[in-house]
């Protein structure tokens, strides 16, 4: 039977605990969408390419949600992300708005909930600058869709203090 | 054709300037979901009849985000708000945990994104909590229920201050 | 039998709904201690009459932190507090000093947690600055001193609107 | 001799107590400026008439700011502010952009910080955007502008609540 | 004659400076109490035993309050903790309940401040909790427990990237 | 022709991807002033003698405020700093105060927008204090001084972790 990685011994809530997990580069990648009349849509539209604003407005919100993720999801660890970054389409239907974005980090946990909460709060900023012209906004789907990991190799030559343990043979 | 409320004459972002509108009593009511695999949600449940962990954080996560709305939604006004309550339901289908989030104030302006941010953050909430053992859950169906004003008619006797005013006659 | 005010009919965790309550101008007043070494109060000093540092530090960080009390307890309204103070005495005994906080609002609840938290985080900020040279520091008898209420009376002439309602023969 | 407000009677740091201060609705103007380079600013003017970004993301840094005022500056009252705007003017010398900032409330104190602050940060974002192709920024000339207050007078039918004090005859 | 780690040579506030200390395993433990009525106590458990309700939510702020000690304490770095729980302990006397808190992380200093910052906060929650029942709670003996450090050893094979500098013969 | 580091190859606001940077120890130190009345500048410097507290709070609010950093400038890296220090000059003109503001990390970017973060939000803190008895302050001359990076050597023995990877014969 699954365990909940959260809950200890006697089911109370407490943070995993990361310790000793290796740190290693991670990215998280999630999309949702917020479903709003065309006509909404279309004001967004003709404002983007003049000026841009709500998606603008919503992009950053998403940015500086991702950042205080560990305190608004109570067992997230605090992380200090190295990227992120949020992306809008808009499926030929006409009728949604679809939000992508990708955290990353070099630590020991992965950032999906980071990704996640930058696509929640960039929807829900929509639907703020949206609300006062279309009462009937869904924000849907949104979920992980890819999470990877690989070694922490940082670009240049490594910093003399690093270079220190090489082997001379190396 | 409609207008923006939070883009002025050139199309920029602000604040919706709410220093004149009367203060009076405002309650939302907004709701979502979270769909998990059916083996997750009895997970839950076991552990919600012992000791209500996974829900009881979530309704926690989401109480302290409406507080947070103002500063994670960039044009929101930040709202000192009276009440704010989080609560779950589990639909027949068993596949999904619907969460219902009311918030009230008694303030210039309404508290749609609060009862939204309250059920998003909720719903990321149990996400993290379950994303050991479900890695196909989506946030589903988020949107207002309700949104009411009504005047501030405090309970019991008007304080000193406030019966001053009244005409001995009235 | 008691009720608890925060849980509702099946306990579940909310926040008091104050939504209808009066306006009400509200204070109250909070004390605690830190017992150290008689040489740790001693550099407090030496260093209190020559800058106040280790003080000053504790007092901004309890003001501070009587603002964020509605983040850190979860189920506090967050309140717009009017006024907060922090002050200190040193007992004869000159083992501890005691730390005295209050906090004022007009408002529908009161707040006693924001004095409350300002004596807590006054306390640690005086425990992490001396912690260097002393690691026997304890933090006791947080308690509330006392809680008072009366009517929203402005100083002052009111203002038109205000004297608006105001009957001649008054 | 003047008396700074913000110190007792011991000259301790304290929040100023604004408890007994009538409520009316207040307005504070700020400005400054950033210098920089005039090719850096024809960046920034190209990029906007296209997407606007460098001054829509100081915009909305500044908004975010101004409602985060009361956690930044000390002393302040912690405010929920009922507008705020950030806008920007770029003086024909071509080697700078003005930032001037309006913050409102209806309150019990003013909003000249938070005006200031927006300003702030707003200037500190665009240095923040344009540092890769500028190291000669300076922000300067940071001030009040103006510092308004009038009566609070709600727009519209006022609430049967308020009206209720209201003598027939009046 | 021991020096205060906080204040320079002129005696002015500063964070210490932990640039040069070595990255290494850290944990702190701290524990503090709450007192209050028997019959409190019994409420407590007796909601504890159904939903938990109570002490969950003091849990949960301990935690939250962990990660942002240091915002709340002037002079604490800003730490990405990896790990936080609270636990919760009745003695026999039943007029209490002791609240323990450990933290961890891998870092350059310690996190005794956040363990000791998850307990006042947790106490505190207990106390907003409980207060429309109980008037006299007091928080006391809030202390450090343990502080630890070790080594920097992550579990499993090393990343590649870590791997690199081993010598061959190793 | 230049590029903003911040846009992206459609112009969006991102934040700079350094997942792949190596960590490193960076300086960075900022500087600006507060031009005031003479008089005001002879009150703020007879109350430090007796007790500092103008300039007191302001260094801890510069302080905090470099550690918000990353919430404050939308696409800046939350940052855990190891180091920062605000100090102040009184240049023989005796018209203003300069403010010069120090932050360190071990990291992989700078941390220069925390220096001046720190500079400005200490600017505005003295603004705050004084302002009831001074009404024409600015804050001007913002801007950075230094940046520095070297690499990473922590102090005194190197753990057993750390030491293991070291080649025998090295």
């Amino acid at each position: 039977m699954p365990k909940f990685s959260h809950l200890d011994a006697r089911g109370e809530a407490r943070m995993v605990d990361v310790s000793a997990k290796p740190v290693v580069m991670r990215q998280a990648v999630a999309q949702g969408e917020i479903r709003l009349a065309p006509a909404t849509l279309q004001l967004i539209q003709a404002d983007r390419v003049a000026k841009g604003n709500v998606l603008a407005t919503a992009r950053l919100a998403g940015i500086l949600a991702a950042k205080k993720t560990g305190s608004l999801i109570p067992l997230c660890h605090p992380l200090p992300i190295t990227h992120c970054e949020v992306r809008f389409e808009i499926p030929p239907s006409g009728d949604r708005i679809r939000i992508i974005a990708s955290a990353k980090i070099t630590a020991q946990t992965g950032v999906e909930m980071e990704a996640l909460t930058a696509v929640a709060i960039a929807a829900l900023t929509i639907y703020d600058m949206c609300k006062a012209v279309d009462h009937h906004m869904v924000v849907s789907d949104v979920k992980l869709i890819s999470k990877t990991k690989k070694p922490f190799a940082p670009d240049g030559p490594p910093s003399p203090a690093r270079r220190r343990p090489q082997p001379p043979s190396a």
